[in-house]
């Protein structure tokens, strides 16, 4: 497993100027399970598989409100993304109190991108190891941003991180063009219809997903199980057309993460690996 | 035993962004003595194996109660579950304080889980070798918890923990259904028998178990062990069907734990393994 | 992947007198994505090439305003030159409140350099690893700078950054004399014109490339796409003589950062670069 | 030497979840000359075996008194004991002072624990390498307490620590179940037969070995030589049924210290072990 | 490229009693452009070769004005050279307004010293790259002095430091006699004249070099070009006697200096060395 | 000279729970030139060999005055050793100065083996590398220790370390019974005689040894050459009965320490050891 | 290159109870060039050879005045020197501020040994790489001290440090009994004949060595060039009796330091050894 001499380190950059250790903590974003985030003009909805631990336990929650007008998802180490949220709502309510009007959503994505950075230029810690898609609405509008363990932000129409997530990805550029002029409940069908696409064949029921929305007049809510397995039913979403085999294809060949998938699970059978 | 480059330090990401170190601690809560929990809608019970270090000792406690409404059931590293405890005995007492009312149960969750992650992303620290399941009723009803050393925590209807702990997680998946409308004294007898399933065909009486209740009019309590062993005698589980071999090779093929096990075994001839 | 044992730490001088840790971080600037400057006696211009993440995003952005007469475009790890041009923003600002004038631009230069160089002499920081061109107008006239990871600064009368920049740094050498006579829009054309150099046959857009002016009157601001797509066609630039395969010949002789570039792509399998 | 890679720094985990580092501490503490404990409902006796460094020197102090109802017996690293003693001996004090009551002991040892806790989670410190066994007499009866390097502590009826002490643990557990009616000097005898059991056919003489005793309406305090060899004489112990091989034989299959201590001997021509 | 186990740290001595760390660093002086200085009884003249990065820029400053009776010229780490003269410039103004005087040359230079040599003995830091001319008039008359990474510091009648020095160095053995005596004009042809010994054939203009002056009655100023030129051809320097082979030859036996260089170019391929 | 893994670091423990680091810092106590120490009930007498640097210099003090009723005398480092003993004198001044009585010899011991052992606990420290012969009087009689770099502390009646101490132990061993009795005169006279074993062969006379006294009625004192000579010659102990090659033997198979002698000898040649 | 593990950290201990790196530094003392001192009971000459740099620039300054009544000589890392010749000058303007009178030289000397003994136990230090020789006149009369980067100090009636001091060391040896009484005159020519001693056949003059006297009624003071030549020709000394090969060869079978010797010139191709 030994790569080279560069990628212990996050303070050391390797002769192409690169920062493995980085990079590494981008590979967590990857092993999580799916999230996606799509928006249109007035509403942005984020949308998350749920990762069944056990029949025992409730799932691990993925999305979290930050306040009224944000909210966000995550994809990678839940420890970490659990941390950065808390750190968000903090933002929120400190700036609220001061300026009594709620905090900009860029301001606040820009705050948490400073706050990765820094992880990358000490000796003594480690990136974080999550990703997070941040959704929010203010005087601006609608907006759906992407925080990197690297410390950098994207803005996006419509985004998908996490494990089998260039399925969502492919769907969604299909769709894309369109989702600026959406309804409410056609941007709650379109992510439900991406997160299948990151099922591989596994039904998509109201226990498998949830799903998130904040827009002009709703604050941000997750709805219920009960109003998203009506949406299911509804749309009739449920079961027609599995994945193909192409879309699995492609994304193997897309973003080859498909390599660290299987020295993953070769490596199960040592030590159970933490739960992201 | 060498692995690989990236499992030393805590801080350091795997190419496939595992942090292993973190991982590794969770392997010390699979050593540990078996712990459990379930709940009912109105109440908790917690059990865990007694580890006999020796005739001439009491067995090394592993339930502590936290406050009225809190207790936890530790397996891994007594002392970091020992530390961990009296400092959620301490938030109860300051919560208790400031706001003369107890603390809600997942919020103590969640600062022990932020305590976890700390200690995740430090080069100079360890995570802690210890898994919590927290019981604790609160206006919200009765609530089981599970903390990771990852800084993850879970809520579960009934879950196990430790060594041989599979036996058990699978008896629970048989009967969890009917947990929710469980009286409190089914929830003890589930209780023993789950704890039953993992002694290997020892036979369950008080002195191998310890019992503790919290729930609606009872607060927290470790049952005395002439209650317990009265509990054995009427429910009759004693020695009835010793765990078959069966389900001792689901366990070795259902979480891989075994290997594990046998490195610790051979290298229990050099050096003695602290007492988890 | 191993060199030597003197390129791991930044405060590791080599046998040969050199530090190896910011040579590396300097590649980590011909990574990113190209980066041009120009200046009239009267005008900066800065150019970029947007790099396109996916249809669904934004491009990264990597023009910032720093003040109304500073701008700065950056080359290499995003997230270190959004911390840099925050940095010099709030420089300004202080400097504007005290002095009620602007911060002449050699001096904001020498306080970045400053603060890059400090990262080069302390065993627990990295580099920087982001090239800055900074755009000013002060009452010594129009400035354009390159600051570089090594807390090293130059003055250009036109200078090009990030990868492929060799092709549009021979286009300036061969227009260089005539700029500090150009008008504003010429010096615009130039910088489209060199912007396409590095496009490798790509058709030059509006969307491909973002441009900022700063100059006598006009406060620094980025051109608008519209604008930027008016002044391509009114230049008829677009698509008209590829970059001929000599000029890429050239570039990989030239600068010889090819070899990264292909070990670059080699690892690209493997985990994904950071977007620089 | 060479074990493996993760035991040389005590914040490093192994795979299968062990701080070796810790356990080697624990080592330390079976390196140590001999001491016993045992006690009945109302008294504690220590015993320890006295190390002879040299006829020209008095012994090395292995039992310490704490407080008026509190000693300690060590096995071990005697300077990490004496500061440890010393904490506790300044915690009675204070605890004294502010409450004008004795400190009990189970509180006593649990701060006790935790001291030893920190040792196991800091990088740039160790375990301390010791072994404490604490004797004392509260309202809540007599107690005798274990604890380890490794931040864990255990109640005992009776129990022995340090090189040899197999064979005392086995005449120990044949024993316990009269100690706790034993009368003061029927555990004071018993304490002699234990300790002679670790002497290897060494003649048990006053000078050989140290009693302390604590209990109702007897302050802690160590008998002095003429006592010991009073009750030596009185008791007929000295010198009848020397330990028989098969103890011994039975010692090394017990708890495979032989191993360490062959090793240990093979060294001891390169440089001299500490004394412990 | 591995030399020993003594090299790679500041703080470790070689078992032959050299810092090899510090060692290294002085040859970052050597691989800088070559920097003269020479004095006569009442002025010091600094002259130094502009390194020429691109025609695109200016080249990069090696000359910098300390105070009005002091200034000075480096050869290597440009970066850290700044950082040193503006730490110079800074001790200037406070001394001077402290004691309404110029600050005394050779109390500069200790400073400067010791500033050195702190970071020679710290495992944190590294050892400054670059060695500094420090030309200056006080009260005593004129000085020369040079300050090494090592924290030395000599007094010289004449010296040069840099790539290509050794030849200079030569020209001005065989000249050194007559400096003290000589006018302004007399040192700053000499001064023109050691320059052109480094430049290995390059015909000698205003634009591969820099002069200036500091003397009685004539504060520290860089000559313009258009003066240097001037003197060129008014001592009709320019292309006369081009730099023999045997000078060339003598320079790689003299210092030895050529083998690094060699390394340092065959490693150009790799990654571009820094500005130095 | 590899050993193994363990040994470089005083916070690691091996496995077979010993701390290397403490017991090569032991060895340096060994390498010293002899100090001997033996006591009556009334006085107690220090002595050391005088190592001979040079003829050019003094001898280097191995005997130090700490306060009227304590001294002490090293063997080992002699730096860490004059550290030790000025922090010794300071502690007797405060003490005395708050009480008004002389700090008692067994607390100053204490208080001294604590700073040891600090020492052997913290990372970045290393242990003191020498030994202490701590000689007093107060009103418990007259005390010799001996102060160990474990921070061990060990009460003598008499006692030898340093270089070939086995053979002056062995002449104390044989004399030590009769020593409580002893005069003052009688004490000098074995301690001469013990010292006369470490020489080798070489001749006693007064420059090759130093002697000092405390006792009742008389403040720590060195005796002066002229004393010493007079006593040697009146003990007519000079040059009587050489050490024979028995007790060398004896010496080599009792300590062992003749193997590093050995080692040290053969590394001579490469770099001078200290003066230990 | 590769010596053994032990000799890359100041902090830790050999097998052989040495502190490798704290020797190292005592050869940076041998690799000096030569320094002498000598007393009378009331006078104390200083002497060292001027390494000649280059013809260019005045030699390094070996021997500075601290006080009045104190000098000091150095051999080894010249840096350093002057670091702790700048420390002992604040020490006794403190000193003479507070009690208004000289700072006694033995108090002064301790003081320096202690600053030195601190960087031998500190794992992010070095040791100094400077030997002292310290020459004084106190009410105790004339004073020679050699400080040691060991923390070491010794008192001398005569010492050499530095290369090739063996064979001063040897003349001084032949003639020291006759220094106490000896003239101030005669002790300069004692120095001059002993400096000759190192100069390996070189011819002694006023350029290659540097003489500093303090002593009764005359300040400390370094003579100047026209005094010592003038001394050099009355006494006759130069030229006379070239130093022979005996001596030579004596010295390299003496102290051994001819093998580091050559290994610094077979490395002096690689990189310049620091001037020391």
């Amino acid at each position: 497993m030994f790569r080279n001499q560069y990628d212990t380190d996050v303070t050391t950059w390797s002769p192409a100027g690169r920062l493995f250790q980085v990079e590494y903590a981008m590979e967590a974003v990857k092993q999580g399970s799916a999230a996606i985030g799509l928006r249109s003009k007035t509403h942005v909805v984020l949308a998350c598989v749920n990762k069944a631990n056990s029949e025992l336990s409730s799932h691990q929650r993925k999305i979290f409100k930050v306040d009224d007008h944000i909210g966000v998802a995550i994809a990678g180490l839940t420890a970490d993304g659990r941390v950065l949220s808390r750190y968000m709502r903090s933002e929120c309510i400190n700036y609220g109190y001061t300026y009594e009007s709620p905090l900009p959503v860029g301001r606040l994505v820009v705050q948490l991108a400073d706050k990765a950075q820094v992880c990358t230029q000490r000796s003594w810690k480690r990136p974080y190891g999550v990703g997070l898609l941040v959704a929010g609405l203010d005087e601006s509008g609608a907006h759906l941003y992407y925080n990197c363990p690297s410390g950098n932000y994207f803005e996006y129409q419509a985004f998908a991180i996490g494990s089998r997530s260039q399925a969502a990805k492919t769907y969604l550029e299909r769709k894309f063009e369109k989702f600026p002029e959406s309804s409410r409940d056609d941007l709650v069908k379109d992510a439900l219809f991406a997160i299948r696409e990151t099922l591989q064949g596994e039904k998509l029921t109201s226990s498998v997903c949830t799903i998130a929305v904040v827009g002009v007049g709703e604050a941000f809510n997750i709805l219920d199980q009960e109003t998203v397995q009506a949406l299911i039913n509804e749309f009739e979403i449920s079961g027609e057309e599995a994945p193909t085999n192409e879309s699995a294809a492609e994304q193997a060949g897309g973003d080859a993460d498909s390599a660290p998938d299987q020295s993953g699970a070769a490596a199960e059978g040592e030590a159970a690996p933490m739960d992201i």
